[in-house]
């Protein structure tokens, strides 16, 4: 009988497993030095808890289940933002104020599998909830940039593309579109390049976006402001008053204040699908933009009230494993065999094939694990000393020790693997030994 | 509109996700510590992976479900056992022998939550597949006992309780049991508390068990020897010859010699429901055997081939974490607040409220985490210097760096909230202050 895991969905061997933790690493290391604290909720949840945000439409993405024998439809998490209301939403008397939580969940999606698109991913979420100003939204993009720097990525390898609500809505009012359609033109920003140009076309000027109107609209769209320099280009391109984009202006001096400045970029044209951003919205994307987004996320004040909270102020982002990891190992920031992540043991214990070392070896390894060491041994029937000294090394112990004749003096062999260097050591004195620090 | 989690699942909130990761952290480290290396699979499985192994009947127990539009089956993973093996089977050629896996994922069941078992819960897994003998199995309950161990249990808190396949059928066909009616006499044996005490009777009749031959069955059955001590007892209690318990002894010698006797006992009662095992069989309980078992596992030589791969000698235990955290709250072994498990700030920044410490602080802060510090700040709007540290101190920070007048000669407070001595300090120095060890 022959099995496999579902389609879309990964086996984690140890050199995988290994760089998944890594990245989680990254994701967890960043939060706590931020000040978050790490929460989680169910993998399922109620199927309500995501139709009542997005409607029912989402059904077709959601795998959704009923107990047998019972009543009660759930989904498995396709995203964490209806969780994490849920739960400020629940204990909001009580919680402390600003909320600052990440999580580092898997989520399911009942897509079609595709590079960078799975349907089980691992996803850090960052969210600071009642707080706001361009310093919280800079702390939050602020922790994902530290998690990819963490990662060994740099700001010529990754950029955060800026946008903001608020801005944006100015800029196509300015343009000419009424205030009613404001929304309308930001869905067909978001769709834009899944429709033909003169469909674009078509719709822009439905909105009232046409002729010079539509020409500024898309200048405006294709310039990238690096921030720190100049929002006068920004306004020129769309044709209107630099101080219409107050926000972004704000935002920059909170952006340079806590230097990230040199990773971000503002992009009017990040609009992110989902409806409920209010402020600032942001992606984060390999340089070439070769592949999806790395992060996304913006400040969407109204969605704790929609869960049953009282009105708070939010911002937050979601950063998946897949397509970080495709980037990390695209840029050589991933070793090439996974094992090599692996934690080294500290020590390999090999007896040397007497009866007195073959007893002493369980007792040795039983003390040195006591005593917090990672120490291995062999599982091979041999007796002979340099095929497991090879099978230590192959393991990337930092010591073998060698029980042999010594044994009767109540001493062993140290060899360092590294520098093959051997000495005879009292057992009493081994775990000190294994606690110095390796040499260079 | 207010929702709720689904029954039998979680929310953790920060003070339960910190007891959450203290367990796994003890989990991975006495894995590590033992040589194990991590795995983990799908959060859902084809349902033929489940129902191949218990047959239908165990469909009522899973969480099993179908994509919109999809025509394979699915269960979310009520155990590892089946991934674990479909996992080596698919890589028997090149993975290396023995095989020593660990995992901590979470699983689910449809079942009717209760104290102890929910519906998702999480569950340290450990193999060692390729390997046997009674050393192997020794290892495998050792690296069990060594998380209990790192979570503050003593021998004296929890009872390993352990039996063998073999030695038992040895004891049940030597006080009459026909070969055919073995497995019968362990199922009776396994379901005896939850029928009554006649209708035990009457089936252990059937099975050849009566009068004296059913004395010396229950006999044996409640008693207990603590390992390292004499067989003999649990022998003669069963009316059988000493060598009859041969399995017993090896395994005595292997667990007294890898220093875990004083934590285990034999106990011929231990049976495990599942039917695969073959050898060893343990559980591992609070020592008033108050709770459910925390731990159960054993030695399933079968498995893997059931699952397409070559036979394989494989040992292997899970331990959730429900009923474990039950009887750490219950010895004192978790802090009344969760709160007190999470990490502690390195530093908290305050601005005495000068335009130029305003200025510089989220500066300080950016560059502090960026050297992996843990800061936190207020985000109060008070300039009340006295009400800001109250907060640095309620956030458990180590220092707070007070930037007030001496930023003008590049230097700021740094205050040890707990001593509450405080200097003026250079900023440039202030990574390397915070980097020394805490005071005792």
């Amino acid at each position: 009988m022959k099995f496999q895991s579902p389609k879309g969905t990964r086996d984690f061997y140890p050199a995988e497993m290994a760089v998944r933790r890594r990245i989680e690493a990254a994701w967890r290391d960043a939060s706590v030095a931020f000040g978050f604290d790490e929460i989680d909720g169910p993998t399922f949840e109620h199927l309500e808890l995501y139709t009542a945000k997005s409607g029912e439409g989402i059904v077709n993405e959601l795998f959704s289940f009923r107990r047998a024998g019972g009543s009660d439809d759930y989904a498995l998490r396709p995203e964490f933002t209806p969780t994490l209301a849920r739960m400020a939403a629940a204990r909001a008397a009580q919680l402390p104020v600003p909320i600052k939580w990440f999580a580092v969940p898997n989520f399911f999606r009942a897509e079609r599998p595709q590079r960078g698109r799975l349907r089980e991913f691992y996803q850090w979420n960052v969210d600071l909830l009642g707080a706001e100003g361009p310093a919280i939204d800079a702390e939050v993009i602020g922790v994902a940039v530290a998690a990819l720097a963490r990662l060994g990525l740099k700001h010529t390898d990754v950029r955060v593309k800026i946008s903001h609500r608020v801005a944006a809505a100015k800029l196509v009012r300015a343009l000419g579109v009424a205030e009613e359609s404001v929304a309308g033109a930001f869905e067909l920003l978001d769709r834009r390049d899944k429709m033909p140009p003169e469909e674009f076309t078509t719709r822009a000027a439905a909105l009232g976006l046409a002729g010079d109107a539509l020409a500024r609209f898309e200048s405006a769209l294709r310039t990238r402001v690096q921030v720190g320099e100049d929002l006068g280009v920004l306004a020129s391109a769309a044709g209107i008053a630099a101080d219409e984009l107050g926000e972004l202006a704000a935002l920059r001096d909170a952006l340079v204040a806590a230097d990230l400045a040199p990773w971000c970029e503002f992009d009017l044209g990040i609009v992110r699908g989902l409806a409920y951003y209010t402020g600032t919205v942001f992606e984060i994307h390999e340089a070439s933009g070769g592949e999806r987004a790395i992060a996304g996320g913006g400040r969407y004040d109204g969605l704790v009230e929609l869960f049953g909270g009282p009105k708070t102020p939010a911002m937050g982002f979601g950063m998946g494993d897949v397509v970080l990891g495709l980037v990390l190992a695209d840029r050589g920031l991933l070793p090439k065999d996974g094992n090599e992540l692996l934690p080294r043991p500290d020590a390999f214990v090999v007896s040397a094939g007497e009866p007195a070392a073959d007893a002493e070896l369980p007792r040795l390894v039983a003390r040195l694990r006591a005593d917090g060491f990672h120490v291995r041994h062999s599982y091979k029937a041999t007796r002979n000393v340099g095929k497991l000294l090879a099978d230590a090394s192959k393991q990337r112990a930092r010591f073998a020790v060698i029980l042999g004749a010594e044994l009767a003096e109540g001493r062993a062999m140290l060899k360092d693997l590294a520098s093959g260097e051997q000495r005879p050591v009292a057992l009493a004195e081994l775990a000190n030994l294994l606690r110095a620090p390796a040499q260079a």
